[in-house]
């Protein structure tokens, strides 16, 4: 088996550089351990920044978005009972954020993907990268029992952050940066309206506690939780009290509980591994580098991620400017590292990590100055929204 | 003996209060444990906010301050041997800094309060804080072997953080917020032109490092230094050396060294008591508040405390606005948590902490942000030349 990239694993990134790819008439072949199903049952991020809203448009994969996404031109910030409003229209020159699930981002990915023909393998065993620094890469997988050898020119990691891909790099060749945050985050689904129209990200001595939404019946919420809790020790009455403990009080009188449809609890950490290419594999999204979720940046990041690769093969392919195979990790790690700033700041100033008195004022400080200076609006308005995408040149 | 207002301290906000009061015509004694010529041998900030030089110029104490006090109109940060200018023209609306020294301050107070005639006890001893939740609150003190007792209508305690002011607040009513830094900063004074027309805060993998000055002959140079390090571990020599290695090439190249003429070692440390007042007694500058050198907020926080304890008391005897006696606190305390604010971050992002890879990144990445960003470079701005005072209603 041939194909000029192989890209590791069918998740958002990979699917999206593969449509991307695909439009330039490069030809790719996923590959994916998992069955379809499993990889739309995986419930994720439902923030879309601006650049990747415009991205999934450049691969045509915006036809349902379009028109289910809703766009939010603002976020709130909880503190001290109030609600302050991060305006975008005013504080990041008229970009908006578009809420639309990433199992929905994947779904119509598939779906562009299969219209091509180009090749997806599914359920695909024992997936091993060969000689990625060498001129001819290859995989190698197991299908329905028998071994297949895919040569390749490039391979794409795009397999998350427990996939194949960064594993199969040499320990000496790769050097990592981690933190792993003292608490996680208790997540519910529920068949209610939101709360608000927009979400509501809160600061409370209890904890941190999150109002998302993935659409107009359909609620997401969160609260912080130490990390030895289980979600058996959180009934739903136990989730919706404290849950209102932890937002303003205007906005706990007018929620709407009701029985959770999913709960779950899930780690936070931070971890970026450099460089993010190897000879001829290239890192993509998680499987170089994870982010709290506080922000809503992972899916976003992949996406520059994968914005930043496609843009580089289409200048190899085109332009014969393989120069560019060693620069895609200094152009990608510039925007990650600010977008892990992003995700650990937010974390940082909105949860709650021990009995430090001091720092915990200083969480309200950050809280009141950054949310009542234009300057200090603006950072957060443009990080939120993403900042811009480095250029490929 | 009577007077209106008696103040606890003879530093820059003492003598500051005493004489914005004078100019209103309120009466003040100022009891000083020290002697005029231990005051002044003090050696400590020089940068003054926009507002500390506005304030001085309304106290009249601005004569040789606006001879011979330098207008900087930017600072530099500096990371990955690259130095960043924050230009105050075009992010702080103008606003500057200036450089005057601490002990000039003190000096030009003294002198004007001199001309005023209006009365300082130096040396007085045994100073003690009685009655001031009753409407008689009273000072005791020894000055020259006899007991002296001050009758008052309020007490103000500019007598820092090691001053009896604060001391004498009963401790159930006072709540404290501490955080130290597991550093110190050694510090020089030479007869050497400054290597830079403005400041200079390094963040370098050895640790911080501060370029300042006094005048154009007159250099103050900082390493950030293990807190068990004694000055006699470091020579001038091997100061300069390690100067030279965490400031940017250009800048090292340029440095003219010479013999220091003060050499010490301080730890850092951010403090907060609340409230500020008690009663009749209020809490000024570092007597209810430390903060970190990096970012030079000290003598400027006292500063804002002085104007706003100013105002509150003008509007007390002149307007019989006796309800904002209780509000001084409140007032002055959400500026000072917001300069607390400031110079943790800065302390934050510019030191070595330990051998955390991840938050050495952080601060990399915080400095590449907000250096390269006109919101972030605004929020530093706007921080550095002072945020504005509250009104006093």
């Amino acid at each position: 088996m041939k194909t000029q990239v192989a890209i590791i694993g069918a998740g958002p990134s990979g699917l999206l550089l593969g449509q991307l790819l695909h439009l330039q008439g490069i030809d790719t072949v996923i590959l994916e351990r998992r069955s379809p199903e499993y990889v739309l049952s995986r419930i994720r991020a439902g923030v879309l920044e601006q650049g990747t809203v415009n991205l999934l448009r450049e691969a045509k994969a915006n036809h349902r978005m379009d028109k289910e996404g809703m766009i939010h031109e603002g976020v709130f910030l909880s503190f001290n009972n109030q609600l302050k409003r991060i305006d975008f229209t005013k504080y990041a020159d008229g970009k908006t954020v578009m809420v639309y699930g990433q199992t929905e981002v994947t779904h119509d990915l598939m779906d562009v993907r299969a219209e091509t023909g180009a090749v997806s393998i599914y359920e695909a065993e024992d997936v091993q990268l060969h000689d990625f620094y060498s001129d001819k890469p290859r995989v190698t997988f197991v299908k329905d029992g028998e071994k297949v050898e895919l040569e390749c020119d490039y391979i794409a990691g795009c397999d998350g952050f427990h996939g194949v891909s960064r594993q199969s790099v040499p320990e000496d060749q790769i050097k990592t940066y981690e933190r792993v945050y003292p608490f996680g985050w208790l997540g519910i689904l529920s068949r209610t309206p939101p709360v608000n129209e927009e979400l509501i990200y809160a600061n409370h001595p209890n904890g941190f506690a999150l109002c998302s939404q993935r659409n107009a019946n359909l609620s997401r919420y969160y609260v912080q939780v130490p990390l030895d809790d289980k979600v058996e020790d959180w009934s739903d009455d136990r989730f919706w009290e404290e849950l209102k403990t932890r937002i303003p009080k205007e906005s706990a009188d007018v929620l709407v509980t009701g029985p959770s449809i999913e709960k779950s609890i899930a780690p936070l950490r931070s971890f970026v591994a450099e460089p993010m290419t190897y000879g001829r594999l290239f890192l993509v999204g998680d499987a170089a580098h994870i982010v709290p979720p506080t922000g809503a940046k992972g899916l976003n990041l992949a996406a520059s991620d994968v914005s930043t690769l496609y843009r580089v093969l289409t200048k190899v392919y085109k332009e014969g400017r393989t120069d560019l195979v060693g620069k895609y990790s200094e152009l990608a790690l510039r925007r990650i590292w600010k977008a892990e700033r992003f995700s650990w700041w937010m974390t940082s100033m909105l949860h709650r990590f021990n009995d430090d008195a001091f720092g915990q004022r200083m969480q309200l400080a950050e809280l009141d100055y950054f949310t009542n200076s234009d300057a200090g609006l603006r950072t957060i308005a443009e990080n939120y929204v993403g900042l811009p995408y480095e250029p490929v040149e």
